[in-house]
């Protein structure tokens, strides 16, 4: 279907998604300028985050793109299984956690468990979804000037040829682009029917769960588990490693980490750290999952539903058995800083190339790679990033963490809230945006933060966050530490108070101090 | 009382406050060094927000000071009967709004009105102040050092000497603290019973109001009238000038503007601009408010309940007694970018010296006259700054406005959500932390984004922000956008998606690009 001469509205997008996902409409979406005779920059295989983002800036250099998804739209699985329905689910369990501690208080009713239905919202979800795809679409054909064929699957035949529905496009370079996807543990009756990873909740749970196992200590473990718990589902995790101590997270604070473990267990979940899953039991069905615990024991869960918590994987066979392209022992694309891989002309970005499997990343390799596809040399280091996860809570951090500073440098001042000596259930602070009602009612639940200075630079090395708000902030911390913000520039700062986090109030109460120390 | 050389807990300070506050203690609580021979180098008249970062900084660059507050705590109005409850109902009020807008879908029960109370709020915040108060005493004195006394008015009696409880105490500076409040607009009836300030509401509420007119248009009538609409109060504003377009309020988009008020009328308030009032009825306690519209006819409106949300004024006459300190025609002390008064050693800060009156304002004051009197020659030019209100939003703003910024610039680039040409009710974005429920319920809920860049020196001018969760993050674009950041550097930031405000992954989309143009 020849889309480049229409403009079409948000609902028509949407409505052709619609038939295109349930094969009404078996051809592909084409945006392509027939009538441009210059040959194309790059081709972009696949057309999520880091497709997207590269085929812009190339765009946004003047170059020329093609970009191909086997999805009728741009974006890919964020806004279709992962982030997106991940962030619905999570305000949702934030609201049914707000609503559960209140419950019976003030303007709150009784929380009625019987309402509260994954299922629902894995509905409301679903039907939903079409929309931010509509957008994708629009924005990249109307807005950025993008060429691309979607609703259908590009065969990579060369270095410089792909093949989609049957017709051959060539191209300067290849950028491959297609994301990796769960990969299930190696354990006996994990294709069981009830067993579901975020991408199969999605496009096939068809029952309320009554109880829930989730398998790996992932982000996503505590993110979906959360999610599970507040939606009166009790759940346990099933984890080899402590919460938040494993290789995929960095620079995870002890006193933030505990904030947020306890605060799981507070709200009724189990944590089975140190254990590992041995048998998924079930007969047509999953009826149970069997583990051995710490201690060595071994103990069986009844559960209706099994949750995966752990990797992922690339699909990145058919561009080795294609191209060549040299892959590490889990089939990760290998690329150096500029996201060339082994094979000249062809680059690889996004989780295709391995950790961290996050938004900033995906999109920024998409940037380096046009970049440097468009001339210029340009290296994107994403060693260092700030990162978070959500419980019921928004957790964030960016730089080290107090035992990291203490390892590195003399002096480290440390400035939190609550303060060191001080019980969370003794003091209604940190007081602020989404915490303000336990502030009043319940105030171990009103959050945790922390910064840490070098006392002899003076430079901010590390915030810490649990509360509600403060995300968006630490994307421009991030983005400051880099810059070598001072505990002094801190203070200069204009605060919006009551700011969800207390960084710039309490560093000026530490500014201009000659021998700085802690708050 | 001699509090010098006692360490008290959390519960001991809540303690000693409240029978402070309920008149069992009458004498002054003190933290005084009495051992210390060394001058004061100042005394702060009044322990608010100034007073107390004023007194913070002083100490941090090894001076010694005294503040006096009235009140048995530290802090001031702030955590009394301002920010802070208004905080408490602005999160209510969102938390109600959100939970009507779903009533009875998902998890949701029925919204019961009759369990929605002003009058529970307003008292849940009185039995819970005291503990920020203990907090302040406590840290003031155990963390920061600083000496005060408490519970005690302070009589200026000259430039260098104060006394307190019929003691005499000198320093080699006054910094004058001691605020502003309500100041009720010169109309009939306005001293009726139910008449309420947002001092007086904390304070004397002893009912629950069934109807509600605000009388003024100031950011308190905006925040506190949707906190009483949430709660089931039928509310009319009634302004003179159209809301968010005073004088008191500056760099207000007007894009963001309509998405506010018409979010406000769409909640069921009524708002009445350029309207007057001209009496207050009632027969020993309020029944009515009678006006002229704008259209020159007059209204009555029948009401049990009226909240001014008209300006504030200080309380400096006593200062012009003793010191002959020279004032505006309103009363505010003047001062220069030092926060000199033209009394040589004396200082004025915070909102005693007049507009805006921001808690950023209070506490900068307090340590640029800190920093002066240690002397270091430091100015404060408060006359830009980032602002923010909340109705059932956080609303946010820095920099210049859309027009503002075309007036300046020849060529200036817009990059806002939804995009212009796209109806807020068609499209399901912004969807980000907070609005995504909505996204999937009610799309034109989801609030509004805008960035302003000037298309020459790529340069962000100004960015503009109604939904949840970027207030903190405005705090630090104001910095940046004063050290120049362009849209070329926040497309190399690193984003935590899905970020609340959308401003890093948009500008990506525009970065890089030769001809900056509109997204």
């Amino acid at each position: 279907m020849d889309l480049r001469n229409t403009v079409l509205s948000m609902d028509e997008w949407t409505e052709l998604i619609h038939r295109a996902e349930t094969g009404e409409i078996s051809e592909p979406l084409e945006n392509v300028d027939h009538d441009n005779t210059s040959p194309y920059d790059a081709i972009f295989v696949g057309g999520g985050a880091g497709g997207r983002f590269g085929s812009a800036y190339l765009q946004a250099r003047g170059g020329r793109q093609l970009v191909v998804d086997k999805w009728p739209f741009l974006g890919g699985s964020c806004p279709h299984q992962a982030c997106v329905p991940h962030h619905l689910f999570s305000e949702a369990a934030r609201e049914m956690d707000y609503m559960r501690w209140n419950a019976d208080t003030l303007w709150f009713g009784e929380f009625d468990d019987k309402r509260a239905s994954i299922r629902d919202l894995v509905e409301l979800f679903k039907a939903g979804r079409n929309n931010p795809h509509a957008f994708m679409n629009w924005q990249s054909k109307e807005q950025l000037g993008m060429e691309y064929i979607l609703n259908a699957e590009a065969t990579v035949i060369d270095a410089h040829t792909v093949e989609v529905a049957g017709q051959r496009y060539t191209a300067r370079n290849l950028v491959l682009a297609t994301g990796a996807r769960s990969y299930p543990p190696d354990i006996p009756g994990i294709e069981l029917p009830g067993v579901y990873d975020f991408a199969t909740l999605i496009e096939e749970l068809d029952y309320e769960p009554s109880r829930c196992v989730i398998i790996g200590g992932s982000k996503i473990a505590l993110e979906y588990g959360s999610f599970f718990q507040a939606a009166g589902c009790q759940t346990t995790i099933v984890s080899r490693s402590p919460l938040m101590r494993t290789h995929s997270l960095h620079h995870v604070d002890e006193d933030l980490r505990t904030y947020v473990v306890d605060g799981m267990r507070k709200r009724g979940m189990d944590i089975l750290e140190g254990a590992h899953p041995i048998e998924v039991i079930g007969n047509g069905k999953v009826t149970g999952v069997r583990m051995r615990l710490a201690d060595g024991t071994e103990q069986t869960i009844d559960t209706d539903f099994v949750f995966l918590g752990t990797g992922e994987r690339p699909h990145s066979q058919p561009f080795v058995d294609a191209l060549g392209v040299q892959v590490d022992d889990k089939g990760f694309i290998q690329v150096d800083s500029r996201m060339r891989t082994s094979v000249p002309g062809v680059y690889a970005i996004g989780d295709l190339i391995g950790a961290p499997m996050e938004m900033f990343k995906a999109r920024k390799c998409g940037m380096t790679a046009a970049r440097n596809i468009m001339g210029e040399p340009y290296e994107f280091d994403f060693s260092e990033y700030p990162d978070f996860l959500h419980t019921t809570y928004e957790v964030t951090w960016v730089g080290l963490t107090e035992a990291e500073a203490r390892q590195r440098y003399d002096d480290v001042a440390v400035i939190q809230m609550p303060p060191k000596g001080i019980r969370d259930d003794e003091l209604a602070l940190p007081c602020s945006e989404g915490s303000m009602l336990y502030a009043f009612t319940r105030p171990e639940l009103t959050g945790f933060q922390k910064a840490i200075y070098d006392s002899k630079t003076r430079r901010l090395l590390g915030a810490h966050h649990v509360g509600f708000g403060a995300k968006d902030a630490f994307q421009y911390l991030d983005h400051l530490i880099r810059k070598g913000i001072t505990v002094d520039e801190m203070g200069e700062m204009n605060e919006l108070f009551i700011n969800p986090d207390h960084f710039i109030q309490l560093s000026r109460l530490r500014a201009g101090q000659h021998n700085l120390t802690d708050l």
